[in-house]
C-alpha cells in the first residue's frame, strides 16, 4: 500500500465523523429501565408511589443503591482543558469525546455514564462541583483535564468523596499501557526490570504510567524521560521550581537518568528497548532515524491522539518490532477503552469505595492474560475492543482485588462477578442491536 | 365503595413502589443514539474520528447543538430540601423522584433528562454549580428545592445562564393549575375575573400560581391566601419582616384580602368559588365541613403529594362540584407531568433562550384547549397523562409563542413543530415498548 493511500485511510474516521455526527446529534440517550405497562404505572414510578422509596432512603441512605440508578451510574467529568491531543478547546468542544466515552461505557461495560462538561477551569471549583454531584453517582471518571492540576484534583477528590474517583488519562492509560507492555516483552523475550525505557511527554499519562510500571518492577535507573524542554534529570531546575505543582515529575527527575543524559527525544531513544510516547499529536515527534538507534526488537508506543508521534508503518520500516498506537484503525490499539468499561463494571459490582493501584494492576494482568490466552503476536499485544469477553474478565479481576484489599462493600466470588458482568454487558449490547434493528437508531445514509 | 377500600386503593401505589423499586434499581438508563455496526465505528464515535467534531465546536460553539446530545438533553436538578410533600429529606432520598421525572421527560416528551441531586443546600453554591453544568445541557429543570430560596435561585439562574431555566414546582405547577381551572370554570359557568379564590399554602407553587392567574385576569381583591400561620393580609408583620427573602409573598398580603379577613383555612374557604391548596400533605388540612361553606359549584384543588389535603370522595360528599388532586389514581390529576414534557419539547425544538410567562400561558391554553376539544366534564377538566397527542400539541404552542416573543433561535411553523414533536415522542415510546417486548426490561414478577 502506498503512503498516500495509508494517510488517506488514516484520515477517513475524521471524515466519517464529520459526516455522521450531524445526523445523529449525539451518541447517547436516556431510555426507561423499568416497565411502563400502562398509565397506571406512573403512579408507581412517580407520584404518589415514589414517595415510599424516598422515605426508605431518607431513613437509611445506603438503600439508595438498591432503589435508584446510583449503583450503576457514573459521571464522566471534564473541563475541556486537555481534550485528546487537541489541548484546551473548552467544555463544549470536549462534549463529543465525553459522549463517545459514555457510549463505550454502556456498550462495553454496561455502565450508565453521564457526560458532564464543566464551565470552569478552576481546580477548586471543579473539586467542589464534583463533590456536590456525588448523590446521583456511584463513581466519577475524570477526563481530559490539563496537567498539572489534574493530579491535585484527583488527589483532593479521592480524599474527600465517598465514591470512587478515577482519572482515566492517568490511571486508565497506565493500566492499559502496562498490560500491552507486559505482552510485548513476552514476545521479544525481555524482562521489564532489565529494560531501558524512553518516556516521551511527561504529562498525566506518562507520569502515571511511570508510577504503575515501577510498582510492577521497572528499574527507574533504566528510564530516560523527556518533556517538551528535553530529557529529565536531577539538574532540571525548571521542574524543581515547579515542585509544588507536580512533585511527581520532580521525583522522576531524581529517580531516573542517573547519567544525566541531556538532549531531546533523539537522545532518550538511543539504545532504548521501549519507547512510551504520550505527547502532543502529530507525526514527526518521533523520527524514523531515531527508531533506528533503539535496541534490537524495539517496542514503540506512539499513543498521541488522534495522530500518533510516528505513523506505525514508518516505525516498522525503521526497524521497530512492535508498534502500538491509540487508534482503533491500526493494529495494537493501546486505548483506555480496553480498560475503563471493565474496571468500572467491577468497581460498581462490588461497590468499591475507591480504586487502588492494586486494582489497576489486577486489571492490567487480566487484560494481558486475556490476550495471551487467545494468542499474542507482534500485531496483537492487546485484545481488540470487539473481543467482548474481555470486559467481564477484567471486571471480575478488579472486583476480586477490591475485596482482597478491603475496599469492597459487596462480596461475591470471581465466577459470580464474571457471570453478573457478562449478563449486564450482554443486555446493553442486545438493547443496542434491538434499537438498530427496529430503526429507532436509523442506519447511516 | 367503602371508605376502607378507597384508602386501601390509595395506598396501593406506595406498596407497589416498594416492591418494584428494588427489582429495577432505577428508572432510566443510557443507551446508544448512534449506530454501532461494528468495531470500526468506534473510530468514528470515539478516537480518532471524534476529534473532528471537537475541532468544529471549538471553532464555533453554536454547532455543539448540531453535533452532540446537548440540543435534546436537560438536567433535572434538586437539592432534596422539599421533595414532594415530604420536606427536606436530602439529595439521596430525592433521587427516586428525579429519576421518575427523567422517565416521564423521555416517555412523554422525548427529552433526555439527567437526574442531578446536589450535596449542598446553599443557594449560592447551587447557582454556581448549575452555571458550571451548562455546557452539557440544553436546559435546566429545577425541582423540589425549598422556598424561599427557590425563588432567588431561579431568578439568579435566569439572569446568568445562556440556557432556559425552569422551576417546575413554580412555573410548571402554575401552568397546569391554570389550564385545569380554566376548564373547571367553563363547566360551572363562572369567569375567572369574578371568582373568589382561597389559596392554601403559600409556598413556591401557590405564589407562582397567583402570579400566573393574575396574568390571566384573576382579581386579587377576590383572593384570600392562607399559610401555616393563618390568612394573609396587609397586617401580617411576620411576612413583612421577611420581605427580602420572599417579596412575592408580601406582595400577596398587600394585593389580596382587602377586608383583612383573619383566621385560617376555614375562614379563607368561606364563600369561595375555588380553593387551590398546595400545602403539606395529609388529609385534614381541608375539612369537609369547611367545603360546605364554599359557594355553590365549588371547585377544589387539593394538590398536596402524595396525600391530598382532603380525599376527593370527602370533598365531593361535602358538596364540591369539581375536585382535582395531584395523583394519577384519581380523576382530574392536576399534575406537572401534563406540562413539563411538552413544554420542554417545544423549548428545545426552537432552542428558546428562556421560558417566558407568555410561553407558560400558551402551554396552559394548549392544555386546556386539548381537553376541551375531546370533551370536558366534572371528572375530566384536564387530559389524562396517557393522551399522548397532548404533548406535541403543547410543544408546538410553546415553540410558536417563543418565536413570537423573539426568544427562539430556530423558526418553524406550528405544523412543522407539531410533526417533529410527534415523531420524537413516538420514537421514545416505541423504543420503550421494544425494550419491554424483548425483555431488556423484564416484566414485573
Amino acid at each position: 500500500m502506498k503512503i498516500d493511500r495509508r494517510l488517506e485511510l488514516a484520515n477517513k474516521p475524521a471524515e466519517d465523523a464529520l459526516r455522521l455526527h450531524p445526523i445523529y446529534r449525539g451518541k447517547v440517550q436516556m431510555l426507561p429501565k423499568c416497565p411502563i405497562r400502562s398509565f397506571d404505572d406512573f403512579a408507581i414510578w412517580y407520584t404518589p408511589g415514589v414517595s415510599a422509596p424516598c422515605r426508605e432512603i431518607h431513613r437509611d441512605h445506603e438503600v439508595v443503591y438498591e432503589l435508584t440508578d446510583r449503583a450503576n451510574t457514573i459521571a464522566v467529568v471534564s473541563d475541556g482543558t486537555r481534550v485528546l491531543g487537541l489541548g484546551d478547546i473548552g467544555p463544549e468542544a470536549g462534549l463529543p469525546v465525553m459522549e463517545g466515552k459514555a457510549l463505550l461505557f454502556k456498550y462495553l461495560g454496561g455502565v450508565d455514564a453521564i457526560p458532564i462538561c464543566l464551565a470552569t477551569t478552576d481546580p477548586d471549583a471543579i473539586v467542589r462541583t464534583v463533590r456536590f454531584l456525588q448523590p446521583s453517582f456511584g463513581g466519577i471518571n475524570l477526563e481530559d483535564i490539563a496537567q498539572p492540576k489534574c493530579f491535585r484534583i484527583l488527589e483532593a477528590l479521592q480524599k474527600s468523596t465517598e465514591i470512587p474517583v478515577w482519572h482515566d488519562d492517568q490511571q486508565g492509560t497506565a493500566t492499559v499501557l502496562l498490560a500491552a507492555l507486559q505482552n510485548a516483552l513476552v514476545i521479544v523475550g525481555k524482562r521489564l526490570a532489565d529494560c531501558k525505557v524512553a518516556m516521551i511527554g511527561m504529562g498525566a499519562a506518562n507520569v502515571a504510567t511511570y508510577r504503575l510500571l515501577k510498582a510492577r518492577g521497572l528499574d527507574p535507573s533504566g528510564v530516560i524521560a523527556c518533556d517538551s524542554r528535553g530529557t529529565l534529570h536531577a539538574r532540571r531546575h525548571d521542574i524543581e521550581e515547579n515542585y509544588r505543582a507536580v512533585p511527581e515529575k520532580w521525583q522522576v527527575c531524581n529517580e531516573t537518568n542517573p547519567e544525566r543524559v541531556t538532549g531531546g527525544v533523539r537522545d532518550a531513544l538511543a539504545g532504548a528497548d521501549v519507547v512510551i510516547a504520550f505527547s502532543r499529536p502529530g507525526p514527526g515527534v518521533i523520527r524514523p532515524q531515531w527508531i533506528k538507534r533503539m535496541s534490537k526488537d524495539a517496542i514503540v508506543f506512539a499513543c498521541a491522539n488522534p495522530v500518533p508521534e510516528i505513523w506505525p508503518w514508518e516505525a516498522l520500516d525503521a526497524g521497530a518490532r512492535i508498534v502500538a498506537t491509540g487508534r482503533s484503525d491500526f493494529a495494537n490499539q493501546v486505548n483506555n477503552s480496553l480498560g475503563f468499561p471493565g474496571i468500572f463494571r467491577g468497581v460498581l459490582d462490588v461497590r468499591a469505595r475507591t480504586i487502588t493501584d492494586g486494582m489497576a494492576l489486577a486489571a492490567a494482568d487480566a487484560l494481558a492474560g486475556y490476550a495471551e490466552k487467545l494468542g499474542i503476536s507482534e500485531e496483537r499485544i492487546v485484545p481488540r475492543m470487539d473481543e467482548w469477553q474481555l470486559y467481564p474478565h477484567v471486571a471480575a479481576a478488579v472486583g476480586v482485588r477490591a475485596q482482597e484489599e478491603n475496599v469492597a462493600r459487596i462480596y461475591k466470588t470471581h465466577d459470580e462477578l464474571h457471570e453478573q458482568a457478562t449478563r449486564t454487558i450482554a443486555t446493553a449490547r442486545r438493547a443496542t442491536e434491538l434499537l438498530m434493528k427496529e430503526d429507532i437508531i436509523a442506519p447511516p445514509p
